[in-house]
């Protein structure tokens, strides 16, 4: 018997018929023994219904007022979840984020979970009932309601799971795991039935979005065995095999490093979000780096990318990604507020590149990984415009018309295609 | 200054711009320099829409799960007045029925208040902030979430009243005030400016709609002042009068005797969801009443009016009537449970009766109210079927057909006619 925490999205509780289905699946394993608490999301569409009410009102709305409306989607969800898990002769019970509780901070609409008690939870599951959650709220130190900001949920899946140290937290979703890369890129990219925690953080801040990013943050902090699988794909869990873990969806967890068949890159990611600016012929002096960034995060714009040229005739040039929603107004603050005062000579920039990466853990061990990737990219005639590195990560810049080329290339440089060739992934 | 608490129903809360008119009304008493509390009901047609979300996942929802979820109508509607407040610039602040707390029972979904916390509604009060309160909801001692039924935003309302020692609770709705009689029966139908909790009560019980009966027995229990006034009637409030109190719908209050001109009749009401069963031809002994209506009352039918007839030859007729929506099921209990066994010679049944009756205080001092109201009828050729009579109150049973005449002539004999004669009840 073991104790399982599954969560279900907006798109997975998106009807009543799929919250029916959701019902008989959590059914299916309480059935086979198995101790269940279930975190969901609003019905898909209903959040934004919400969201588009209280813009109608205001521009900026209260904060609080905000959460303690838009957390209404998961209440409603959780109730007839547990309404349809006992239509089917199941015992169960509906908790919001405060009923359970969920403690967090007060930064309203991106609240931060501190405590969860489990007490409830635990009698609940003890006298043989299934537990249903609302996602994505807690409650601060007030008795105010608050959410955790878009994709909550999952924080919420990975968070319920660390404090009843379950067996493991499946998050349910319209992908049936975790691939080598998007096999919207190349049809040859293969499911991986296990990654870690840390290969996870890189692939979704590089926009895979199967999960959120702090959910994986959380699972990885508070070793929560987390698996992405498919609330549309019928049947598999159906088996409960005994080695159910190693055939279903994708598993992240920890890198237990005695993997012999670890290959050296799990994936590869990319984002099509990044823009370039180049700050042209600036004096190359200490602090320049600090001028040109400082009035740029100051002004709340993420930077990504960082290059600085070696110094020609005591001028440099300086390079530097942002994301592409906020392109224009780092260029704005650059030409009105830092040119002049550092005498650059002009501001060039580009919004059509695209940043490519390879993941992998097992880079840590193989220097050649970056070289094979240079040549690769060369033999394609692809020019590298920035590069940066981690230790589980190598990303490269490029012109976004050759992503396509590099992925695919790469993909089978570094073994990564399937062997049929076939995509797997329903519905692509 | 005053403590004004302010209730909102679904209708006044039907869209954002409506939400928009309650948040520049409550504005508007808040400028004036009274404290004030708002209750509100969800928008109309969304409690509707969750009802039938959870009737699609079972015929009988969880009443716990079916409270959790209908009680998030509200919780959406206080968050979005506090906001349109909020951007009015008039400090506000929502409270969902446990926030506050109102203590309920654990009768789910037709709980009963039992005990209401104010401290942290006073303190926002005092700080000078608007308090919008969730209608119709509550917790019971597991900390769930309850519900008080249909209606049940009037009765927080009065309770919030009572509780805070409110000066006033104003119930804004879609009619003016109470009237002398339904105006869509007799345009000479007058508005009453005051009312007492008694009169109310029994115009209430009558089908009167204006108010929930339970709202208005709380009122009176705790002695809070409550006044009926419409939501749509612009300006009427924005003047502030030092007289307001008598001029702005009607008043519902306690019986002051010592009002001179207090008419002998305050009201006509009527029910024409009555239904007339006669059991003919009964053995006249001890216990038969008790043999007839023990198993109609223990099928949960609520009987109205009876009447046992003289005995003739050692038999009786005894009538009685019941709810229409009930008068099958009553029959069919009678018939197959009941005839027999009392050895009754036949059942009789008419469904196309109503019941007409006087209301007002002032008839506990006038003997002949009575003796006119049937000297009325008789002129107008109105056979009386039954009567039954309460301190404050006659009500006769008539065939359907002669309700307008009845109402009608009743109207005028008791002095109760507008003088225009012109309907002054905006959209009938």
């Amino acid at each position: 018997m073991a104790l399982i925490v599954q969560k279900y999205g907006g798109t997975s509780m998106g009807s009543i018929d799929r919250i029916k289905n959701v019902a008989k699946r959590v059914k299916r394993w309480h059935d086979h023994g198995h101790q269940v608490v279930v975190v969901v999301s609003a019905m898909s569409g209903e959040t934004n219904r919400l969201i588009d009410l209280a813009q109608q009102i205001s521009k900026q709305p209260d904060p609080r007022e905000y959460d303690q409306m838009v957390s209404t989607g998961e209440q409603v969800s959780i109730s007839l979840l547990a309404m349809a898990i006992k239509e089917l002769g199941v015992g169960a019970r509906s908790f919001t984020g405060r009923q359970i509780a969920i403690h967090t901070d007060s930064t309203h609409n991106k609240a931060r979970i501190e405590k969860i008690d489990v007490q409830r939870v635990q009698q609940q599951l003890d006298a043989g009932n299934v537990v249903v959650v609302a996602g994505f709220q807690g409650v601060n130190s007030e008795d105010d309601i608050t959410t955790l900001g878009r994709g909550g949920s999952d924080t919420t899946g990975v968070a319920m799971a660390a404090a009843l140290g379950a067996d493991e937290c499946q998050i349910y979703t319209d992908v049936d795991g975790v691939y080598t890369t998007d096999p919207r890129v190349t049809a040859k990219a293969r499911k991986l039935s296990k990654i870690t925690f840390e290969e996870m953080l890189e692939m979704a801040s590089l926009g895979s979005k199967v999960l959120q990013i702090r959910s994986v943050e959380f699972a990885g902090k508070y070793q929560v065995p987390l698996r992405v699988l498919s609330s549309f794909d019928e049947g598999k869990d159906g088996s409960f095999d005994d080695d159910f873990k190693n055939n279903v969806g994708t598993l992240i967890t920890i890198d237990e490093g005695d993997d012999m068949e670890q290959p050296v890159i799990s994936g590869i990611a990319f984002n099509r979000d990044e823009a370039k600016i180049v700050v042209r012929g600036v004096p190359d002096h200490p602090g320049i780096a600090s001028a040109i960034l400082t009035p740029i995060s100051n002004a709340n714009i993420e930077i990504d990318m960082i290059l600085q040229n070696l110094s020609t005739n005591g001028t440099t040039d300086f390079s530097f990604t942002v994301n592409r929603t906020e392109f224009d107004r780092a260029l704005d603050i650059l030409n009105n507020e830092v040119k002049d005062d550092i005498n650059a000579k002009e501001i060039h920039s580009d919004s059509n590149v695209v940043k490519v990466s390879l993941v992998g853990v097992g880079m840590r061990s193989h220097a050649g990984v970056a070289s094979t990737m240079f040549q690769v990219l060369a033999e394609n005639n692809i020019n590298i415009q920035m590069i940066s590195t981690s230790e589980i990560k190598i990303s490269v810049l490029i012109k976004e018309q050759y992503l396509e080329k590099a992925v695919k290339s790469l993909h089978t440089a570094f073994g990564l295609d399937r062997e049929d060739g076939e995509s797997q992934v329903a519905g692509l």
